[in-house]
């Protein structure tokens, strides 16, 4: 990967993918290969917004790289509510570390900072925008449980506001699967997405009803229907009903399917089916911490190992860095 | 030590607590003595409740053992907040980390968890349930202050609610002790806790007055009274008053009576005792790190050393890990 | 440096001022000179104001010192609102910390903290109190940019409320700067500190206009004009209008002229200022970093390397440290 920043999927190439989810593999089996080179290393935590998982998994990768972190903390506590520009803000933390995570309720956020700073910025989730870290580990996980050639895959629940969905769908763009969108009528993909699909070549089937396609499916990718989405409690209780999975489910499934959810999850998926063969999503998650360091070792490396992984972001040190 | 979780205080038996106190002497006479065993060791801090001293003595506790945190954050700040389950909470941050701390308002939130997971869980506090390292580190400070046999202890204050007292009463039949209660009738210690004490052979007294048995205390342990606890705040005033103490009460106990606290104090403890002899509060709240040291190092260990602390943990690597 | 503590800037001799700097540049240089020094120095961060600049770059410099931090945690999310003094707070982290750096609201917090504990205390900003370390960055930035010597300041903004305004005003005195102070009638210099500028032989001058000394500054000092001092909107706006800066107003100042702000800015300094030659605030900001990392070394340091900064605290071990 030859990239400054990590700013969307989009930027990502299937050689790209590949060389981070190869170098991923190589670090979840020996994952103190290259502690002695980031022992120096400073990473900025910036989430402008909550998050468990997504900081505590670049949190965790820095950490297994031999790295450390710097946490602007919750904005309640900083002086962003001051009135700082973001600008400035991320201007100012550069000069604290050798890359920035950033977090943010504006679209469009990571990119803005990436054209302030010479650090690394990686993008973890800026609004309705990208999550491309996520969109990895994803890959990452069916990769390993389905391959990512040849794969037929579902994607169930909110297409409409899902980022997830959206960045996923079009990173799978470069590996020639069958796609199959399952939701409520008023939360189908939407069209500007559907025609960006259909412009990468996207195979792709639009469904309201699970059982129309789950016989045929490598993985289910399960997201959340949120209670926000609909005025009515009643319509939201009849409609989320309609697209959550339980182990009886899975039955009427392939033997091999595997169930996928990025997580929190509230009711689209039974606890019965945590325990059996189809369950990924707790494996997802942890994916997020080899995933994050094969990312960060590709962006904050030297890139002197000719490691896939090896990259060549600007980080030339400051008088204060 | 050996288990593979820490969820109460009623777990360890008599040669437990005085491996862990073993330990932690060691420990705090030779702090570098394992600090390469934990160079790759991470702990997860997981508080869904507020903090100072319990979090930053085991944040403190990890990093002298020379391992690191990964720090859940605050609720406000997580994605529990989005209807997480504990469960599904604790099972992807397992992917985290090597160990995981916990603090839940909940009873048995500890317990639920350590059900979820592979590595290690210590209670570091249930709601009104448990808090065995405060109970462990407690005792120590009597070992190095009174020792733990012929022991006389007077404890006083908020008997009723608070989950210290009764976690270091039921610890202290382990040894025999003479236990003095000393309440307002109100406050008195519950009947429940009462009967378990006398099942396990106590020898214990009830008084309303601390001056009945003042003369005759190797230890004093005061609590808070919380002004909550009352409707009526003259009431609360008039009683919360009889059961503080200040440098004029101690003239009338033993040269060698050591008092302690939980902390935080409000009024309990007047600051003139701060400067006698008397005070081991700060003392005991420093002796949780050597504590937690020893605590978690028997926990995370592989126990390859023989030493007292060395535990069985299952924290055999997931992928992620 | 030979303190125990850092609280106040008014506490440093030209001699100490020079010796951190001196060691700043230092560590500008070659920071990884102490690494193994700090590699078992924990420093608690304890923060009972919000901070996002000032806390990072604390926790920036101890760990590129080799150490790290244990961190108090937002005061929401701490036992300080159970209503414990801060006293018995710092009493607590001593325990658990080599050094104590403190934010909190009330003038002389750091001060009383520092006679309860016995490891070295920073005052990282004390209400309308003191910052020294703020001070510090800034002759820093001064000395790299424009030299301490025949210096001509221009400090303009709020002069009345400004702690760090009044800190680096009489920091100067020790090195007879030219200072003129530039404000609104409102927002004047309080007499009391004009007082202490002129005992301490200051050559000071007061103006409402900056066009009447801005062709003679070395260095033009900004600070943010607040929205809550005025009760009125509309005068705010039209003082606080006259009291910013862009591209075209440095056009009538010297091409060397360097413009310096403690951050976080909000309109005081235009945008096109960023890119010229003039500014100097994100490095000045940057600075942070090996100034504290000078600090840090001069306090909580053995001493015994002879270096400049060299301290000579009490860091004697407790028994849980």
């Amino acid at each position: 990967m030859r990239h400054d920043h990590l700013l969307s999927a989009g930027q990502l190439t299937r050689e790209d993918i590949e060389a981070v989810l190869d170098r991923a593999a190589d670090l979840a089996a020996d994952p103190g290969a290259v502690s002695d080179r980031y022992a120096d290393t400073l990473l900025a935590l910036c989430f402008f917004e909550p998050s468990t998982r997504t900081k505590m998994s670049f949190d965790t990768a820095i950490q297994r790289l031999g790295g450390d972190t710097v946490d602007m903390g919750t904005v309640e506590s900083s002086s962003v509510k001051k009135g700082e520009s973001l600008a400035d803000t991320v201007r100012v933390i550069e000069g604290y570390a050798d890359g920035i995570v950033l977090r943010h309720p504006s679209e469009g956020a990571a990119k803005l900072a990436s054209q302030f700073v010479d650090v690394p910025v990686v993008n973890a989730g800026d609004g309705a925008g990208q999550h491309p870290s996520q969109t990895l580990l994803d890959l990452y996980t069916i990769r390993e449980r389905a391959g990512l050639d040849d794969l037929t895959i579902g994607i169930m629940g909110d297409l409409k506001y899902g980022r997830t969905v959206h960045s996923l769908a079009a990173a799978l763009t470069n590996f020639d699967a069958r796609m199959h969108f399952i939701s409520p009528e008023s939360l189908r993909l939407p069209r500007g997405v559907q025609f960006d699909l259909h412009d990468a070549g996207a195979r792709l089937r639009e469904h309201t009803d699970l059982d129309e396609v789950l016989g045929e499916l490598d993985v289910l990718y399960v997201t959340r229907i949120q209670r926000e989405r609909f005025p009515d409690e009643n319509e939201y209780q009849q409609i989320a009903g309609e697209y959550q999975i339980d182990a009886e489910t899975l039955e009427r499934a392939r033997d091999d399917l595997t169930v996928m959810h990025p997580l929190p999850r509230v009711d689209e998926i039974a606890p019965d089916v945590d325990a059996t063969e189809h369950a990924a999503y707790f494996a997802q998650a942890h994916n997020g911490v080899p995933v994050r360091m094969a990312l960060l070792d590709g962006l904050l490396g030297d890139g002197d190992d000719g490691g896939a992984g090896g990259g060549a972001a600007a980080t030339d040190g400051g008088e204060s860095r």
